[in-house]
């Protein structure tokens, strides 16, 4: 693991999630650019002392210094934005497996370079996009795949937060506000990036259709902020779908509140975090079906991702622990030379990290326009 | 009443909501342009012969010619949008007090021309927004206008329908499919215009803000449509608050969802018809409460639109009969020489109107704009 | 009107559910055992004097001595229980319709004997068992009948409310709390009268089953109070279906969440007050539907007994409404000499107001019992 | 591990709950009473093959024969009820720390000659009541030992399943069926032990009373069954309260829907494992409160059992989990020499099991009598 120490949120979520199904072993890090830091973490975290790093430069080298079978395989980097890039780089360039937090990186620029290093590597690549992890996500996706909703002409996303209605940034114990709202470690945009890329992530997922256009309106609503808190977004789809994104981070009193809901011209779905072990699915004629997570008719998808019966909830870290799990499950088939499933296939790979990359740039280039539609370029 | 014979839908909602309470009886009538419908109407209706008649002009005409004691006092219209606006002219002239359904006119230029001849005139005027008679819509005005929530920063508003989704206005049978899709009798809009101006109005009511522009996105989704069926709208607020209305009819499976969403800087509200009774009001750092209607807590403002004790639910029919009681009760109260209370006085005005009317023309203006904002004008 | 003057709650209602669809129109009425207060009430009401009397039998007298197309018809009767039984008896006697409130009566007794009555005269009887005329209770009632849930195993009703948590009739102002627990006026139960009448009666319509044992713990729970406030009863149903029916008023918090679940063998029902227009349908493998209310594909009890679309909400008063209505409608038929629909005859009879008495005597035995299990004995 | 081998359902809840928090390694397993099957478990697990034993007593002997660094600390029990007591005695006997499935034995008998070996030896003991485990389940204790509901009157506890609708023990593969409703492994009670316990333990906990009598209507409503799959309960706690307790697995449809509500003289409380990180708190004259797990307003027992921010669902597996970190927790700290704090000692102790396993005797011994109310003997 890179990054990740004491005091860090996803880290540790990382480290929840890798644990769950036990298919990975925490054996080595470089948890902090402090060393002192990042050796007390490992200690806490009762690794070995000399599998504890000053630098993800010195756990790279160290590391692939060890005997194949001794070493790390997989990289987790859960490091701010401005940290993805190089340690992602270097890893894959070294034939280690990655595993990265999102947004994929500072720029779309970098996330670029990334994919290229990525294709020219041996190391496999899984971006942590957690709500395409739900079960009743995956449902939703096979859904649309199936053709029983219709064409798709409508779906809206929306991920509303409260945490930031103040200038939390200003107060010194809060280190999760204080990245997230600083251009230097954050990249272009706050919210969008922190949030909007989820739901963006969350829409293409589900429908299968790529953004082609948007129209953006993007604000920096808490005075003295540095990057925007809020947004909405105007969609147009492949296809001739449209649609609505809303992020925002001052909607005081919100947790995180992602929704999503999608309109074929047969019928519609409807998906929510709060309740996220159910689909509704709506039709034109007919009553509206509650479909759960566990149950016997689900999709193998949904299945696949279920570890308990229906009525037993699952919950954030499980869908984190499926994208872990998924990524673990098609390395160990290509370790032994068979093929994953398509279902243990179905993570969040490199191309949904520059797409949300891209989503990031053009929605800021959007919302600074006085132009109605921007043309969705990666 | 003008217009709502046999196989209307409003028509009948409106006579639901003004025998609810027993302050109006429906007397005279001109159900509809052809004189043999409008007569087979009256009588259904239970209504003398002689008051029953083959058009508007001769209701006015005959009624005004009977002893100010026996004549009708109050008249509703709840015609098709392009046939609002010369009766409510001709009524308001003759000194009969209207209760208009919404959108109020044909056209913007109506709508300020009849608005003209109110004030002109001793009529007064009701236009139907519903939604606005729901006592937990009053209830969030309240809140927002007590300052609870902080200065205002976000508001969602959104009115998705399904009943669309097909091409219904091409079967014979759909008579209230047929007039909205019809350019001729809806006028320049469809969705925007039946449950988008619904949704400005609520917005707009609670907040207490004013849309001061907007950027569009209008679509006409089904193959043949002669007007819009879907619409996402940017907004900005007087004060630099800002939101996003949805309204469309072919969100496939959603029947009448209407539901408000607002966000100041201490705490948010929401509100949904399909859970009318209950608005949640929601704080930074405490736990969200469920308001909930017919409780002695509530404002004066829902408690007065309220009849039944908490828990025992009223719906939509009360909420349009509580515009219809509160026009009486000011007339009443004009009547017998007093004021009418804040609570009475409270119901859709013909300002209102004005900027529902004003609304439709700017939001279709804008759908067809490639500039990014319109100004929201009168 | 008989009973229903100024400051009684159920009289507004009545009012309300006779007027909202223009079927009766109220012209006479005994509204107090006060002939001051009825004057005083008839007159807010808009009476003729001529028509308000002093007392019950001046009314029904007075009115028998009108021509037969003046006189009232249909004599709704809203007094508490123990006000009941003479008035319509003397109702019956006279050839006049009834509508009675229930308790049926304030003994078993009196109910068998009013039963005689009614069959041995010419007039109609209705009893307002509310929760019977919602749409979605009598979908609930016609899905059982079809079979598709199989043969009925258990049935769950309740009925929690909180108001007489403390001692409310200790109040001088509270006179629904004040009858409600004086065993003078409200007979030999409390809860399981006011409102156990209501839960009992729904288990046995939406069921079809009768009970045919029970076993019953009746507590009254707050000091000082002279009747149960509080109970919960084993029930065993013909066939042998088994249940628990919950009813108190001393759940604080609750308004008058009644909420029912009926399970057969191959799915199950769940109907709550709260979301009146919804009737979830479980299934033992395959998703939970969720019927509602206005929709085309509901059965033609619920469609008759619903005046709007899916998605516009109805309520209390139209469930109210509804018993009036059907009544009306019958009476009509009758008066035409057709036979009217099994819609409109469904609304509850006085076979069913003397199960509801039965129960009363039977739960309020089985409390006082150290038997286990009482018949239940008519 | 003792038990859990392949095709166990528990088994493997218990891994993913301990793997959770990095705070136990599975290291040894004897998980099955057949030596291949464990090896084969063992072996899939990725144990050690000399750490896998064919039966528990070899297990036990050959670890204690282990130096002290390197034996299993703690013994996880999972196995069917009738193989509970002899390996957990066993281990307690020589010093291991036991986790055990519930309900705690095969008998009332075994469990208080189990209570009595824990108490004279130094392993440690923790019962397995998951939903005790749930941070909003935390706060519900605490909120009622604050007194802010005040004197508790009521408590309605309902566990209903459907899974058991059929015959399902007759089919060959479904082995959690077949030894559920099997008495020579399930012991004296089916539903009534296997979810009985459960609501009962949830119903204690949170409400911090004994059940001192009940009255039981039990059930075997499945042709065939040989133990109960229903009953229903009427309740007398200590102090004076009273409640009903539900637990079926014939209610078609019902997946796992435990709902606990309590009512005290000021407010009540209401939760259900489908909404599980809400807790509605409700009170007499002011609006429902939604408290939810991950906020910064809920107590430290709420806080301590949660892993991630507000509105980032945590489910059943967590709530398990939180058992197993406590109770490592409690165990860390005493290793450490200190002492554990009140957070973490709050897990499901050895007296909880033999309330358990008294409540199984005593309320299959009412089902079975005419006496209404049976004492609650331990």
């Amino acid at each position: 693991m890179i990054g990740g120490g004491q005091g860090a949120f996803i880290g540790a979520v990382h480290r929840h999630a890798a644990a769950l199904d036990g298919l990975y072993e925490l054996v080595a890090g470089a948890f902090s650019s402090n060393p002192e830091t990042s050796k007390a973490s490992g200690q806490l975290l009762g690794l070995a002392a000399d599998r504890v790093y000053g630098s993800y430069e010195e756990l790279i080298a160290r590391e692939k210094a060890l005997p194949e079978t001794e070493r790390v395989q997989v990289l987790s980097i859960v490091t701010p934005n401005h940290l993805h890039f190089a340690p992602a780089k270097l890893a894959l360039e070294n034939g280690f497996h990655v595993i990265l937090d999102k947004p994929m990186t500072f720029s779309l620029a970098e996330a670029k370079e990334l994919q290229a290093v990525a294709a020219a590597s041996n190391g496999h690549f899984c971006l942590t996009h957690t709500y395409t992890g739900y079960p009743m996500v995956k449902e939703a996706r096979q859904l649309v795949a199936s053709g029983e909703l219709g064409t798709i002409r409508k779906a809206y996303v929306e991920y509303p937060q409260g945490w930031l209605s103040n200038f939390e940034e200003g107060s010194s114990d809060n280190k999760q506000a204080a990245w997230r709202t600083d251009p230097a470690r954050s990249g272009v945009a706050g919210a969008m990036g922190d949030i909007g890329t989820h739901a963006f992530n969350l829409l293409e997922y589900v429908t299968g259709l790529s953004v082609t256009q948007l129209c953006a309106d993007i604000n920096t609503v808490v005075p003295g902020r540095k990057l925007d808190d809020d947004g909405a977004v105007l969609l147009r789809l492949a296809g001739g779908a449209s649609g609505v994104l809303v992020a925002t981070q001052v909607a005081a009193g919100e947790e995180n509140n992602v929704r999503l809901r999608v309109y074929g011209d047969k019928g519609g779905l409807e998906w929510q975090q709060v309740d996220a072990n159910t689909l509704q699915v709506k039709w034109l004629d007919r009553p509206t079906e509650i479909r759960r997570a566990g149950t016997g008719y689900v999709s193998s998808y949904a299945r696949h991702n279920t570890r308990t019966p229906a009525g037993h909830p699952e919950g954030y870290l499980e869908a984190f622990a499926n994208l872990y799990r998924n990524f673990a499950l098609s390395l160990q088939a290509e370790l032994g030379g068979k093929s994953a499933s398509a279902e243990a296939l179905d993570y969040p790979s490199i191309e949904e990290g520059v797409r949300g990359m891209a989503f990031i740039e053009n929605v800021i280039a959007s919302g600074r326009s006085d132009q109605k539609w921007t043309e969705f370029t990666v």
